[in-house]
Protein backbone atom coordinates (compact mmCIF):
# COMPACT_ATOMS: atom_id res chain seq x y z
CA UNK A 1 0.00 0.00 0.00
CA UNK A 2 1.37 3.45 -0.52
CA UNK A 3 0.40 6.58 1.57
CA UNK A 4 0.70 10.12 0.10
CA UNK A 5 0.36 13.55 1.21
CA UNK A 6 -2.68 14.31 0.74
CA UNK A 7 -3.21 17.51 -2.43
CA UNK A 8 -2.48 20.70 -0.87
CA UNK A 9 -1.67 19.78 2.39
CA UNK A 10 2.06 20.95 3.34
CA UNK A 11 4.23 18.01 2.89
CA UNK A 12 7.47 19.57 4.87
CA UNK A 13 9.71 16.34 3.78
CA UNK A 14 9.00 16.90 0.17
CA UNK A 15 10.13 20.49 0.64
CA UNK A 16 13.33 19.35 2.32
CA UNK A 17 13.60 16.98 -0.95
CA UNK A 18 12.70 19.60 -3.58
CA UNK A 19 15.40 22.40 -1.66
CA UNK A 20 17.81 19.96 -1.70
CA UNK A 21 17.72 18.48 -5.19
CA UNK A 22 17.54 22.26 -6.35
CA UNK A 23 20.43 23.19 -4.31
CA UNK A 24 22.69 20.00 -6.37
CA UNK A 25 21.48 21.94 -9.18
CA UNK A 26 18.45 19.62 -10.02
CA UNK A 27 15.76 21.16 -12.47
CA UNK A 28 13.14 19.99 -10.36
CA UNK A 29 10.17 21.85 -9.31
CA UNK A 30 8.07 20.28 -6.94
CA UNK A 31 8.79 16.92 -4.98
CA UNK A 32 6.12 15.01 -2.20
CA UNK A 33 7.05 12.60 -0.18
CA UNK A 34 4.95 9.72 0.58
CA UNK A 35 5.11 6.07 2.08
CA UNK A 36 5.70 2.07 0.49
CA UNK A 37 4.50 -0.52 2.93
CA UNK A 38 4.39 -4.13 1.68
CA UNK A 39 2.36 -6.46 4.37
CA UNK A 40 2.33 -10.04 4.08
CA UNK A 41 -0.56 -11.83 5.45
CA UNK A 42 -1.44 -15.27 5.69
CA UNK A 43 -5.17 -14.37 3.68
CA UNK A 44 -6.14 -16.25 0.54
CA UNK A 45 -8.91 -14.34 -0.32
CA UNK A 46 -8.18 -10.91 -2.25
CA UNK A 47 -11.01 -9.17 -0.83
CA UNK A 48 -10.75 -9.92 2.70
CA UNK A 49 -7.07 -9.52 1.88
CA UNK A 50 -8.21 -5.52 0.71
CA UNK A 51 -10.77 -5.19 3.21
CA UNK A 52 -8.04 -5.93 6.33
CA UNK A 53 -5.60 -3.82 5.04
CA UNK A 54 -7.93 -0.99 4.54
CA UNK A 55 -9.05 -1.46 8.45
CA UNK A 56 -4.66 -1.18 9.04
CA UNK A 57 -4.88 2.15 7.12
CA UNK A 58 -7.46 3.73 9.02
CA UNK A 59 -6.34 2.62 12.38
CA UNK A 60 -1.95 2.86 12.47
CA UNK A 61 -0.81 3.28 8.83
CA UNK A 62 -1.51 6.26 7.46
CA UNK A 63 -3.54 9.74 8.99
CA UNK A 64 -6.81 10.47 7.43
CA UNK A 65 -6.73 14.22 8.62
CA UNK A 66 -3.68 14.64 5.73
CA UNK A 67 -3.22 11.51 3.58
CA UNK A 68 -4.45 9.36 1.44
CA UNK A 69 -3.70 5.61 0.77
CA UNK A 70 -4.05 3.20 -1.94
CA UNK A 71 -4.31 -0.56 -1.49
CA UNK A 72 -2.84 -2.90 -4.47
CA UNK A 73 -2.77 -6.79 -3.74
CA UNK A 74 -0.36 -8.99 -4.92
CA UNK A 75 -0.88 -13.14 -4.63
CA UNK B 1 9.88 6.50 -7.51
CA UNK B 2 10.22 4.61 -4.71
CA UNK B 3 13.02 3.26 -2.34
CA UNK B 4 12.65 -0.14 -0.76
CA UNK B 5 15.30 -1.38 1.70
CA UNK B 6 17.31 -4.63 -0.01
CA UNK B 7 15.81 -7.67 1.27
CA UNK B 8 17.74 -9.01 3.73
CA UNK B 9 18.37 -5.96 5.22
CA UNK B 10 17.26 -5.19 8.50
CA UNK B 11 14.43 -3.09 7.96
CA UNK B 12 13.22 -1.44 11.65
CA UNK B 13 10.64 0.49 10.66
CA UNK B 14 9.19 -2.32 8.64
CA UNK B 15 9.73 -4.69 12.28
CA UNK B 16 7.79 -1.47 14.19
CA UNK B 17 5.33 -1.66 11.81
CA UNK B 18 4.94 -5.32 11.73
CA UNK B 19 4.70 -5.31 15.58
CA UNK B 20 2.00 -2.40 16.08
CA UNK B 21 -0.03 -4.22 13.64
CA UNK B 22 -0.03 -7.88 15.25
CA UNK B 23 -0.58 -5.93 18.99
CA UNK B 24 -3.62 -4.71 17.42
CA UNK B 25 -4.87 -8.13 16.58
CA UNK B 26 -3.90 -8.43 12.74
CA UNK B 27 -2.58 -11.27 11.41
CA UNK B 28 0.65 -9.59 9.32
CA UNK B 29 3.90 -12.21 8.97
CA UNK B 30 6.18 -9.41 7.76
CA UNK B 31 5.94 -5.86 7.07
CA UNK B 32 8.93 -3.73 4.79
CA UNK B 33 8.15 0.00 5.05
CA UNK B 34 10.06 2.45 2.21
CA UNK B 35 9.27 5.69 0.45
CA UNK B 36 7.65 6.96 -2.59
CA UNK B 37 9.00 10.09 -4.28
CA UNK B 38 7.38 11.82 -6.88
CA UNK B 39 8.78 14.51 -8.71
CA UNK B 40 7.80 16.99 -10.96
CA UNK B 41 10.69 17.96 -13.87
CA UNK B 42 10.53 20.48 -16.98
CA UNK B 43 12.04 17.77 -18.75
CA UNK B 44 10.37 17.15 -22.35
CA UNK B 45 12.59 14.11 -22.71
CA UNK B 46 11.08 10.87 -20.73
CA UNK B 47 14.84 9.63 -21.32
CA UNK B 48 16.66 12.56 -20.14
CA UNK B 49 14.00 12.68 -17.48
CA UNK B 50 14.88 9.13 -16.00
CA UNK B 51 18.22 9.82 -16.10
CA UNK B 52 18.31 12.57 -14.32
CA UNK B 53 16.13 10.90 -11.52
CA UNK B 54 18.78 8.10 -11.37
CA UNK B 55 21.50 10.39 -11.03
CA UNK B 56 19.05 12.61 -8.02
CA UNK B 57 18.98 8.76 -6.10
CA UNK B 58 22.26 8.32 -6.44
CA UNK B 59 23.18 11.63 -4.93
CA UNK B 60 20.60 11.80 -2.42
CA UNK B 61 17.48 9.97 -2.42
CA UNK B 62 18.72 6.45 -1.82
CA UNK B 63 21.26 4.73 0.51
CA UNK B 64 22.34 2.18 -2.44
CA UNK B 65 24.35 0.14 0.78
CA UNK B 66 21.01 -0.59 2.19
CA UNK B 67 18.24 0.02 -0.83
CA UNK B 68 17.28 -0.16 -4.01
CA UNK B 69 15.76 2.13 -6.10
CA UNK B 70 12.85 2.01 -9.03
CA UNK B 71 11.86 5.07 -11.42
CA UNK B 72 8.48 5.22 -13.27
CA UNK B 73 8.20 8.14 -15.61
CA UNK B 74 4.62 10.07 -15.97
CA UNK B 75 3.86 12.18 -18.34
Amino acid sequence: MTVRPKPGILDPQGEAVRGSLQHLGFEVTDARVGRLVELELDATDPAHAKAEVERMCEQLLANPLIETFQIEIAS
